[in-house]
């Protein structure tokens, strides 16, 4: 009945784990279609090597659980120990000195109260041995993240031709999330950074003005069910300086030499050093600040990571952003990025090809 | 110039801990203002006994970490081992057996990281210590948790009049999410739940459509400047059954003795059994199957509890919601929420008072 959890099961014996506890409402999603957050209470899905697996939850998610048809499945209420409900398993698997892999994101203190029950258990991140089974798509996955791309590209179009200086960036933000709704996309995140903010990768779009000749970085994406896209177009707010568009431009080739250079072998390492020595030979190294790009899936970041600490060949099906960037403190800052993934003959793009050109909005 | 940071230096001291290492946005928002999320990077703002801290962070971050006033900040790029930056900091601070607390909600990757380094160190989940000071809301906390009320209030009055048989959850849920957009509130979630789905408390609101007759759960709420709220109403949609109405009585009773026993001193198991009582007595017992509150405050859950394990006296201050709820398998749910805290003369409420018989929306 549950494929991805008997083949998970292989894999953890392949690992030399004997468990996976799974936590993140994602892995329980990916696994048995139980998308579910336990929050501060323990709700976790076991699953052995043996491909054997059990729930453990609130009683309040029982009744979701067993609507997808999980069976074995055990329940807390607020008043009881959840932890118990670890103890009652360590005894049915052996568990004692088992090796234990956690998801990623399992919270800290569910974490420490497992190790309490199980102190001579050896304790994992599990994430390697899952992220290597959802790093691979199959054609079904694909064609959602490629529904989740088309929204993110027309959600761009919509809004290219409504900004316009004296807009706040969170006006923006706003314009892009209904952009996605409207065609069934789920918001995930949308920064717009204008100006001196765009020079800060993580900036946190707030009321900061469009400004005539600002140079504005949008970056967002939405899930499509349960499929990420993830882009970033980079425009002028009027006309730019020159010095803007020959940045747009490094960024713009920067992208191309990666995007040219993906096919299976090649690792995630050497597209990052394709897309950074266009930037350095441009003179521009020290503002290229980050990794060139990050799996995407039913999350927005997972493997395969494009950066220069990845060493592993690509496969067919795998699925990442490309998206160099310049960052010019104090000025502004230009990405580009789309999500490919690893087909026969190179990559394929989930998204429209971005503008050659830096794109002024007039 | 941080005085959260000393104040959680000192506490703890008094808990027997050497350091704190906050990761969740919020724990870092609260302790210094900065609310960053470093998902997979470690992003730690570290906190010792003696009151100084250290900001260990992605290079992207460190902008806006200097935007809030930190000056010990050390960064990391993505070619780094992070990790090493927890060796450095257990070098300077002699952490090699030291006593450390973590945030709650630390992921399990990074504690594992940490741990890794610190083989001999003695990790706890830290939450109680920090817990016990975002407990007690100061005035101006209590102030924005009151505007934050007021939005969700307004929220449910411009919603009532549009709900009508025909609508699916998924539209209730609009609605809801952009009356609270409107006043400014940024909405934190919102469930509706008709007929049966409402006797699942946890329901995820999807295509299901309101019948004539249903009985409706709108359980919903925002943040305002960093602070919460969170309500929950129950409506029928057209005229509702004999059994729907008694129910909800019971529940809107239950509710009242829960807030009429509020009071500095009072356990939070004991507001539990004061509701549960009502419950117990109407028969209905075995169908409020969970807690009657949690804390609140700049996450939607947090101490103190509202439940049968919580024997703490409450204090001036605390911020909590009641929330009894009667759930009927495969028939409907009830659930009345609002938010209160403890003042002088009982409790304080965040919301309108609830309506005392369950309204039917013709």
């Amino acid at each position: 009945m549950f494929e991805r959890i008997s083949i998970l099961g292989k894999a953890l014996k392949d690992n030399g784990a004997d468990v996976f506890l799974a936590t993140h409402p994602i892995t329980m999603g990916y696994l048995c279609g139980l998308f579910e957050d336990g929050h501060e209470r323990l709700l976790t899905l076991a699953i052995h090597s043996s491909g054997e697996y059990r729930l453990l939850c609130p009683a309040l998610t029982e009744a979701q659980a067993r609507r997808v048809g999980l069976e074995e499945v055990v329940t807390h209420t607020d008043s009881d120990n959840a932890f118990d409900l670890i103890r009652d398993l360590a005894g049915d698997w052996n568990l004692k000195t088992a090796v234990v892999a956690v998801d990623a994101e399992m919270r800290a203190d569910i974490l420490l109260g497992i190790q309490d029950v199980l102190p001579a258990a050896l304790f994992r991140p599990g994430q390697a041995i899952l992220a290597e089974l959802m790093a691979v798509k199959s054609l079904d996955e694909l064609d959602l993240m490629q529904k989740s791309g088309a929204i993110a590209d027309a959600a761009f179009q919509a809004v290219l031709p409504k900004l316009q200086a004296g807009m706040t960036e969170s006006e923006v933000v706003s314009l892009l999330e209904s952009e996605m709704t409207k065609r069934d996309g789920v918001p995930l995140f949308a920064i717009a950074a204008t100006g001196a903010m765009g020079a800060e990768p993580h900036h946190r779009s707030d009321g900061t003005i469009l400004r005539e000749g600002d140079v504005l970085i949008l970056d967002f994406g939405c899930t499509y069910k349960g499929y990420c896209s993830d882009i970033t177009r980079t425009v002028a707010i009027g006309k730019a300086s020159e010095e803007a568009h020959k940045v747009y431009r490094t960024v713009w080739r920067a992208h191309e030499a990666a995007r040219h250079a993906v096919k299976e072998g090649v690792s995630g390492a050497e597209i990052d050093r394709k897309a950074r020595a266009v930037i350095e030979d441009a003179g521009m190294g020290r503002y290229f600040i980050h990794r060139t790009g990050h799996g995407i899936g039913m999350r927005a970041h997972e493997d395969p990571n494009i950066a220069s600490s990845n060493n592993e060949p690509l496969v067919m099906g795998n699925c990442f952003s490309i998206e160099p960037g310049v960052y010019r403190p104090g000025e502004f800052g230009v990405r580009i990025e789309n999500i490919y993934s690893v087909g026969r003959d190179g990559a394929v793009s989930m998204n429209e090809p971005p503008s050659e050109i830096l794109i002024e909005v007039l």
